[in-house]
């Protein structure tokens, strides 16, 4: 019987606060196909605002933000995207943007930090008027912060660069903003100057900050006019939406200042597994609110056995391959949660000769954590 | 100045009503994506029992439902659909199955009461086995009832002729059911009875349920689980999405009793209109909440003016090309809309020689409707 | 045994004369991918010319030409073509343009005659800045002579009007000219003024004009290079292609003069099937090289029987559905071939009571047409 | 004024030869579309029984053999398939099997030698029951000889490696073998071992064996069905095809041997280049008849510079990349062409000094090479 559960496999499992609960119980709604909800349109304008562009769009989640902008910036059939081997879009997202699009995906190398190196990006760009068997690169795809590097953050100025590049080429530039919130807190710089450089990006409102339901793509009114034909292709346009945009407009509200505590919490998580010996953690790379913690080799206990362990203590972690997993820090893990959370994997460790023994989770949870 | 708006371009513009709201303000939600809410489940249940099938899944509206259902039906390259030519597939969803699918459409032609000829549909089928140029029928979709007819609803013994020829040629069989419940009611036959040779259907609450948001579609579990992953696909998976499903699932036990009143009114109003000089309603086609009205050749009013006409007294109607409008009830329109909208109607027609003269709108509305 | 085989399935069965294959081992070629081959050049030059178009492209097939000009003109997702619902195009082309292409085919009613009405292709056309559901019609498609209605030719003032509601509309027109030669002979048009008001034709070398392999499309240049790049995309571009376009080339020169004489000899042939009690032949239908003949109901020969026992005497002809034919004229049918499968279709109608009997194939061939 | 040309752009530019003239002047054709060439048939049989597979498919390219490949293997929405980041179908086929036919590639980072780390594709590999987030892996494909590369060879024990991996997982193993017939030769291995493991195997015939047009795919007999029909979707299906594969069969009854020549010649020249100032090649890496050609920095000669000398005494290579060079000898190369190449490529690097001198281009090739 687990008495406490400590979920840190993702940001997203966070549950409405009551403040969200309120709003959206007395939100003003409307018919949105038929463009008339007003809590859809002020959340929109919100993102849009903050994001410094002219236009935003509400949709069900950020995979669907990433493939309506994928799929707007490569409308013309034979379109290539340039984005990171590493990269959400790329690992995470089905394949949409080739399976549901046909959009033709060219991955460039991601560095540690989430980044691609400026000089392989260039490479990767094939001509428009070039030879008569390369696809056309229309899009460059960046993440920040870039969740499998572990939440690392890319600067204003290297996307930037980035953006210099696309506007060379005549590409254009989307931010798959998941977690853009995360790295604008982490680096101290405004959002708006973060995905400056940027014709789109996809803003995430049910991650770190905690809404139950969306995203927000935000770009031109030339790319929202399209983004929002495409979403009613894809049937993503909803009726009174209103609802779950109030909740949302809550989440930007309230939450963004929470961010800050999370990732304190996290780099504390982070210096206490990396003490524990059969555990390493690069605490340098642990920018924002997500920990990736290796399970060194010849440790006494395997990945199975120590994940059984947690769950069976309520901490829920994701694996992420062999000896590898993921912990994801939100505003509704607490300082007490983190604390419990490395004792109980101080435990896991050192308790592994007691696992035919008296060893009693019940009790040492009772007394410690209660 | 409006004082008072009906609205009657389609089902879709309700208001959620209280009890919908509280059900939201209380919701117990989880992680979806995860599988772990516990009002979507109890949705989906629920759904899936009325239809007598399997399991179900919640999507954001009946254009994913119909998207998700063929494509998984369809999820081979070259497979072919047969569909009416006047089906909300193929005119109203931006043509998504093929834009975003890959699949081809073999419309049949629709008659009036939205049916296709058996026989038509059967000359359309292509045998897999068959030459070397022809796509592989795999789908049959059916709409009940049937929007561009007007409402129309398909007997049971209808649908189960076209599910045994289905069957006979190893084909799937979908419905679109986005308002199947209307049908149900008008029929007197209970859905389950209405969808049994169905492979999936697409059953919407959004539409005269009056739920904000939504749409479930119903299957086997194989069919299903395939249709969740396609879901995640397109960016339609939400995560704490029980708030919206808690609303739907009011919308499905308060308001399927409310549709016999809207078939009622629908046709009162339908009878009205018709007696009016320059219209033209099949009244024996209104057999649901939806009324086509055509205005006669040589009418004294153009269709524009009629519009504009309606729009200053706050009577909203879809057009439908250029002598035709729908008109769509629901459960927000009351017997007073109903007579507020067939004076509106009547004064349109009665006084257009007065258009220049002291014909005043806020007097007229004051007297009759206040 | 067989002796003398009279093939009637289409007029893609012709074999290649001493002409072509003389012009073949003689060829000069070069890389056609690197842009270097002067005898495909030559080709597309001459169909350009014939067509009254800037450019020309070599395909391997109709059905290539069809796909990478429907494909060009609809390059943005979203597209829609409208095209008859008994065309080529939408029924023998393994509905490529969806499956391959993503391109959502709206189908309008083909009259007897191989014409879609006016008024109903207009009602089809979908405004871009239309409703949010639409998607965006960009092409109207065009076959002539028209295969499934027999044959039957376009007029040049009937496209005329076509292309210039595309023009109206800013839409593009495709005209698939697989038999456009033979439509031009019929109606003693060139070519050119066929074709004038399309910005694309699809004209093919290996029907009636007996070449052994290919297709020619033409369009503006700039049409042409994105054809050129989509065949590569297609793999359809080939390397000393040369040799294809020589034997092509031959065919253009040399065939044009013998589709009069096709024509003549379907005219006969028809009205001799006309005249077999159990069979029908619409006269009049037969403009060019083809003829559809159904066998009356209540015949004394099933089809099955008929088209088995013409295989005997070494007929082919093509079953189109339960009890109808198609018959097709080319070059290599002889007078003698028509009269020889007239008396072999009278034999099998007047000789069914013979079944069991004597009758003697071998002798009765040898007697009337050595 | 240039009065020798040697094109060592690519082994697709060799001119046929009057053998394959001959065969194309007398072969006997049918239509391969009603399933009747002969001539097409034997090809087909005689490369599935080189390479040891049930049937075999004639398509006008590599490209469509690997189109077709991919897309029959990988015939459900949804599919990934994993192949190398420097892959001919990654880089060098317009990103068809995405754009054409919506399948996600998962590039793997290709060694030096050709090989992805077995290892690394394991990782690569998305478990079809797993994450709602992941494509379903369906295919691996190799290249023997790998031309991005340099045309180095995939040894039969790599090969079949993948291809227990393949098994392992319940993938498809499909070897893109342009150039196998090279591979076979440097390495000694038949080609039958080479592809052993492998589902499928697209085998060109008009790069270095030098076939005017073609290549043929080959795999078991349902593979070949599901091949034939997209073939035709895809408009590559041909009419009297036997001539092209006339030709074909000539080339690979004649030319195979000549491979072992062109090897030899491509070492010499390497050889040779290597010893100028200026270039460098990996001698070790040129196992058949490519060379990759640097350019060093610092060299008295600017690439462009150096194109430009070079095609002036009519020498042809092709650039890749801004100081690379790739050259491809075949059978029309004869070691007189080699010398001469070389001689050009000495007189560029030792005579850039004398650019505004008296060097005579005419005067030099006369004295040297006629």
């Amino acid at each position: 019987m687990v008495a406490r559960t400590v979920d840190l496999r993702s940001d997203t499992v966070t549950k409405p606060t009551e403040t969200m609960r309120a709003a959206m119980a007395t939100a003003e709604v409307d018919d949105d196909i038929l463009g008339a909800d007003p809590t859809a349109f002020r959340l929109e304008s919100e993102v849009a605002k903050i994001t410094g562009k002219e236009a935003g769009l509400f949709v069900s989640s950020g995979t669907m933000g990433n493939l309506i902008s994928v799929l707007v910036h490569c409308d013309i059939r034979g379109s290539e995207v340039i984005l990171g081997d590493n990269s959400h879009i790329h690992i995470y997202e089905n394949g949409g943007i080739s399976t549901i699009g046909g959009v033709h995906p060219r991955p460039v190398k991601n560095n540690e930090d989430g980044t691609m190196d400026i000089d392989s990006i260039e490479v990767a760009i094939r001509d428009p008027r070039g030879e008569l068997v390369f696809p056309t690169t229309k899009l460059i795809c960046l993440e920040n912060s870039h969740a499998n590097s572990g939440g690392r953050c890319l600067s204003a100025e290297y996307t930037e660069r980035v953006g210099e590049l696309a506007k060379k080429h005549g590409l254009k530039l989307h931010i798959d903003g998941a977690r853009i919130f995360n790295a604008s807190v982490a680096l101290g710089v405004p959002v708006q100057r973060l995905v400056q450089a940027a014709d789109s990006v996809s803003v995430c409102l049910s991650k770190g900050l905690g809404a139950p339901v969306g995203s927000v793509i935000v770009g031109s009114k030339s790319f929202i006019t399209k983004a929002r034909r495409l979403r009613k292709t894809l049937g993503g346009g909803m009726r009174q939406v209103g609802f779950i945009c109030a909740a949302a407009f809550v989440a930007l509200k309230e939450n963004v200042e929470k961010l800050d505590g999370d990732h304190k919490k996290a780099k504390e998580l982070a210096e206490g597994l990396n003490q524990i010996k059969g555990l390493k953690v690069d605490i340098a790379a642990v920018e924002t609110n997500i920990i990736y913690v290796d399970i060194v080799e010849g440790s006494k206990i395997t990945a199975e056995k120590l994940y059984k362990n947690l769950e069976e203590h309520g901490v829920l972690v994701m694996p992420k391959g062999l000896s590898r997993m993921r912990i994801v820090l939100h505003h509704q893990i607490s300082s007490s949660d983190v604390h419990y959370t490395l004792s109980c994997f101080q435990q896991a460790f050192s308790g592994m000769h007691q696992e035919n023994g008296s060893y009693s989770i019940s009790t040492s949870r009772g007394v410690s954590y209660s």
